[in-house]
């Protein structure tokens, strides 16, 4: 859960309560590990990030991180499987509703924004504030995200392409595609990988990630950050 | 088909053959009922938009004629059915390859691009780049585009409301839906209607928008535009 | 609903109460067109049949009718789509519980067995006890039913084929399409109409019927009776 | 593939050509596992059943051998998903055909009716005919199979539930769930297993039995055999 991610006050303004642990949340490490690992490795306390944070951070980290694009301006447009709502008895959840069918949801005013904010800003050293539209589609699991990015300095393909691949090149569950393939849910499903494919355009970057939001979006990831935790192979059981 | 929608160098370029007909060519009417009621009413031929355009141009009018937004950086990311891919056997088309999947593909190169751009083009007064996104999603027929653009000068919700309101209020193939409700495809499947929702997120302003390929994005579109030309009820048959 | 097509005690032990209205019950016409169209034009009150009986009914009743099958041991292997459920909160009907799902439910126990077997024992003048095994499959709308019926005396593929094209040469919602063709949902899915066909093997005759179970199997039937009893024409607004 | 199931006779009838390999043939054993265990484990050359016939015997085989059913009037009604079609560019496998649609196919003349009838007749020691009927629903891995039997003297469903867990319960890859409970897809597919459902009703039962016909129903099972001519633990990569 969203437990221990966001400070008291985010916390409390997203999530409609007040935070009930603020000790123990001074301690938690915010656990994607292709950016904390060594921290995870560490951690008392580990917050397991959310399912589109997961997809939309893995997607910009390479570029932000390396002051490649312009901080504002950054927008994502995920697409997700129903299950991303839970398992509950509602009738927005029904097969009859939602075969056949899409929709955006939340637009600019998702809980996970504030996430992904954190995170991202984290990277740029300073403040970040992302576009994020959430849509629901009707597959099971899985969500695509693309994000539109501006470039800081003309860049070509192959620059970007190096950045990438560079970033990822020693990660387990980070799949590198170039720019010629863009990922697919069918690859990712039922799987810890998160597959990342980028196409420069113009004066802007795309960049389109894809991953299972049951796993590499939350349980899976929870097993990954728990074998670091405990000095298990990082891979084992996922 | 596109046969008739751009100029003959345009067209070359991107269908990959050099036009056969340029002297009706230049007779022809875009047509978009929205835009060119009056000019397709007097038209000896009309060229019918394709689909992803037709969404994604009736989500951004109103701002874009009005000179609400910039007309640079405008981002279209399209969400569309199986169909949108025509009738082939095709291994990409398969029940097994769609089901439970979802991928973008021709990421700022897909032959709608220069189509979008000519008629934002016209809208603006000046030279338009869109960047345009396509994603196919596991459903039988329709596309949701999501649209971002950048505002010139701060509005408010309200504003933008009445803006498409007011644009959209004659139109019997248009239903603006303001910020509270999000377009959903099985509203618009097998009907002509294109349903807009919009929302303004600081200094960005995100339209969405659905249609169903094969009517309004295709021949219930065509049905319209005859209509028109013959003098018939613009709903007829529709 | 199922108010008005069983006697009073058939009732009270599958749907769990005590008829409310024996007067009125009394009254009611089973209202299956194809069989009983001239009670329905002079009825004050018609129960509007169950979805699963409307196929199994009419993919028999040729056969029954005519003594050419054995009325014992009549098997109904329906599939059927998700809204045949209703439309309730219920985790058994989520998108993630049905899509890529199906199964068997109510095997021999399911409640329209009695309408069956009351229906089809007035044609057989004689008690029926059909097996009706209804299927939980992954689609929206719409009911499969296939039909094993064993032969009374030999017969030709030609005789059973002129056997339902006679039966059913006049009426205006049942397509028969002999025994090249099988019928598919999609052909019948939002329409009214009951598509048929069926095969010979060996000593037994396989009929498969399909319809949709909101439109030929509940509100359009209910349009047609009501057609019927006002003396409109029996295709009015279907 | 079918190569090794059928007499030289019966397969160039049902495929279309004569068989290459006659000298062979002769020593090929049945890949059924649950059936002919020991005689895989010496054999030199095991045919791999074909999909439908596993989920069909093993539905029908307790009861069969033990000469509790009639083994005339058997009825196997099969559900598919359209992987069972094989992966080759046709319209007929097409999202858009198979989405929200179902039919029958190749009623009572499908391929592996006669693959069904041999080793029903084995287990019977005497000629079973079989009606089998496939199906298409819109899944993309699995099978339902709702067999339909006629008991030899009258049995209660306590018995049938003892005779069915009696016969599988060493059985790594069969679970029987007794009559309470039915077979559904989703706890079969990505796996070997077959799960069965049996229920009494008046002289009949009716027993269901679902794989995925791309593990069960092929590969899976090709492991499993293999794993028992080696020696391996059956269950190994299973």
């Amino acid at each position: 859960s969203a437990d221990y991610r966001l400070p008291p006050d985010v916390y409390e303004k997203w999530y409609g309560k007040s935070h009930s642990d603020k000790e123990n949340l001074k301690k938690a490490v915010y656990g994607l590990p292709e950016l904390y690992r060594k921290k995870i490795k560490g951690a008392e306390l580990v917050a397991n990030p959310g399912c589109y944070p997961t997809g939309i951070i893995l997607g910009i980290a390479p570029l932000l991180k390396d002051a490649a694009i312009e901080p504002a301006g950054i927008i994502a447009d995920s697409k997700s499987g129903i299950t991303g709502a839970g398992r509950k008895a509602s009738l927005d959840l029904l097969f009859a509703e939602i075969s056949d069918n899409a929709k955006a949801y939340k637009v600019g005013s998702h809980q996970h924004g504030p996430e992904i904010n954190q995170e991202l800003s984290k990277l740029a050293g300073k403040n970040v504030d992302t576009l994020f539209v959430p849509h629901v589609i009707p597959t099971k699991r899985g969500i695509i995200s693309t994000v539109y990015m501006k470039q800081k300095k003309k860049m070509t393909q192959k620059e970007v392409d190096r950045l990438y691949g560079d970033f990822y090149k020693n990660e387990p569950f980070v799949r590198f595609l170039g720019s010629e393939a863009m990922p697919e849910l069918k690859d990712v499903v039922l799987t810890n990988f998160c597959d990342i494919g980028v196409k420069v355009a113009n004066d802007m970057i795309v960049a389109v990630s894809a991953i299972d939001n049951l796993t590499k979006g939350a349980a899976g990831q929870a097993v990954q950050n728990m074998n670091i935790m405990y000095g298990f192979n990082e891979k084992k059981a996922l």
